[in-house]
């Protein structure tokens, strides 16, 4: 049923620490009109990413921050419902950057057209978006793993984790999962074919994660920081390689975090980038072709996480940010 | 003149926190015979080099500790007394690692015969050795810097940063040294030409570090470590890169330094890599073809600081980890 009205969720304040659904406010308004070149799009998935937590924050970082008392920023799959800029038609499913909103205007700049007979448009924001390319970019272009490698990732269960252990196994590697929960070490390990996947909630999570990998790591992808990080850490083996992509249980913390001894870095001659998907652009093709190829022959699958209505978008980033997701967590818009 | 026995200084005991003399005992005892195969050298010079305090130590590390009851490792330079090896001849003059000793038997693997033409024999445990090749490997393979960037170094008058000071020029980069006190930050800067060298031990050095890199911070390269590393960090521009080769004001920490906040790695894209020289051998020649061309040349000077008598050693050391010493510290044998 389509509304009369546009919905959006904008950024009321910037947290202390935690968020909290203070920071948000549900607004209503007219529908946008699309001025010249300018097209409207009716959005239809709304990506929710760790990412969205340093928008929040007006401190610099690789990007722009959110505005106080504009919609919050995110990734979107929409469908073009005006048009005034002859790339575009009405009923086109564009990738593009619409926002915490039903409705977006957008001078076409950024979108991408998706073609909806080869894979469902949400996997645009997921294993074919930018959380997949994530986790390629991330583990073949940084850690560089080899055959029989071990290779190590937090957050297996989700968005860039899941992604990055199954091409680390199509690679020839030793895959193992950290994740919270046993319903999810059981999907990583079950369904997505890891080695294993290790609880971190378990008591003795230490030695069950140096029980998974008998031979030491050699990539860890790391998007987590914190306690999994201290863990992790101690088994690192010489010339490892720690692609960092996150550390989301560090985004809420009011001082910094201390990172892992240098001496370390030193002795065992790690290797420690931290890299944002967007500077690795030209990568988009070969990203879109072996990932496209791995999905369609089922060796790379992957697993939605779908919430419906813009309302929820607050309370569910927020559970994102405590790990409460269990997939690629999207909102799909009720309009 | 010649003596008839052999002065050794054996590691006696493994320091806890900062070494003192009580960790070392000198030895006299006779002149070993070489056996089959074997050469005896007589050694003129000794190296003595920070990673020596990381051999006094049990713990794991990428070389075997040095062991009680033994002669400290170190790097030398030496004279072929005797020779049981078809390899080697009296006279020729060898860069080995023989130890903190006047004299030592070698079978002849891992001695590399000097010529002593092309450039004073004590160059080969400095700029033209394993400092040298230090600074050129971690600038040039790991920092990668580009013209008109910045580089900056720690422990800027000593073997390893004067060289890397001075290539950065050598490849049209914003030279910055950071030294201890003013005489070594004005040979830096004066005789080294960088384009500026700052004191860590002025109140006001964070200051001053910023005001010398006006356009941030692309590589630092790291061998110090603690309160320097902290001053650095904060200027590191996006992308920079830090070759870590040593961390010589945490070498006599108790317990582990916590690195730099990992989330400033992420949020700028930093590459931090730890190395050791030797992981890099195959590059010797061109390193030898380069660094020696610009000694030749004039472009890379280098300053030594020698110490007569073995005896010395200990005490030289010590200093060194304090960074007393003012150049590459050699001891030179009295024998």
């Amino acid at each position: 049923m389509a509304r009369s009205v546009n919905r959006q969720i904008l950024l009321k304040s910037r947290p202390e620490g935690a968020p909290s659904l203070d920071n948000f406010e549900l607004t209503e308004g007219p529908i946008p009109e699309p001025g010249d070149g300018q097209v409207l799009m009716r959005i239809v998935y709304l990506s929710l990413d760790p990412y969205m937590r340093g928008r929040m924050s007006a401190a610099r970082s690789y990007a722009t921050p959110a505005t106080i008392g504009q919609p919050m920023v995110g990734g979107t799959v929409g469908e073009i419902v005006k048009s005034r800029n002859p790339k575009y038609s009405i009923g086109d499913i564009v990738l593009g950057y619409g926002g915490w909103q039903e409705y977006a205007i957008s001078n076409g700049a950024g979108l991408r057209k998706l073609d909806q007979t080869t894979a469902p448009v949400s996997t645009a924001l997921g294993v074919l978006g930018m959380p997949g390319m994530t986790a390629y970019i991330g583990l073949l272009e940084i850690g560089q793993p080899e055959p029989g490698e071990t290779v190590v990732v937090a957050a297996a269960s989700g968005a860039v984790g899941s992604v990055v252990g199954q091409i680390a196994k199509i690679k020839g590697c030793h895959a193992v999962g950290i994740a919270g929960g046993t319903e999810k070490c059981h999907f990583v390990a079950g369904e997505l074919g890891f080695d294993a996947c290790v609880d971190h909630r378990a008591p003795d999570f230490p030695r069950r994660l140096e029980a998974a990998c008998p031979k030491g790591i050699d990539v860890y992808f790391e998007s987590v920081g914190g306690a999994v990080q201290q863990t992790v850490w101690p088994l690192l083996n010489d010339f490892a390689r720690i692609p960092v992509c996150g550390l989301i249980a560090q985004y809420n913390a009011r001082t910094p975090t201390p990172g892992p001894d240098m001496f370390s870095v030193l002795r065992k001659r790690l290797l420690v980038r931290g890299f944002i998907v967007s500077d690795f652009a030209a990568k988009q093709a070969d990203f879109l072709r072996d990932v496209g190829e791995w999905v369609r022959m089922g060796r790379i699958k992957y697993r939605e996480d779908i919430v419906d209505g813009l309302e929820k978008a607050p309370a569910s980033f927020l559970g994102l940010l405590q790990g409460k997701n269990f997939g690629k967590l999207l909102i799909r818009m009720t309009t």
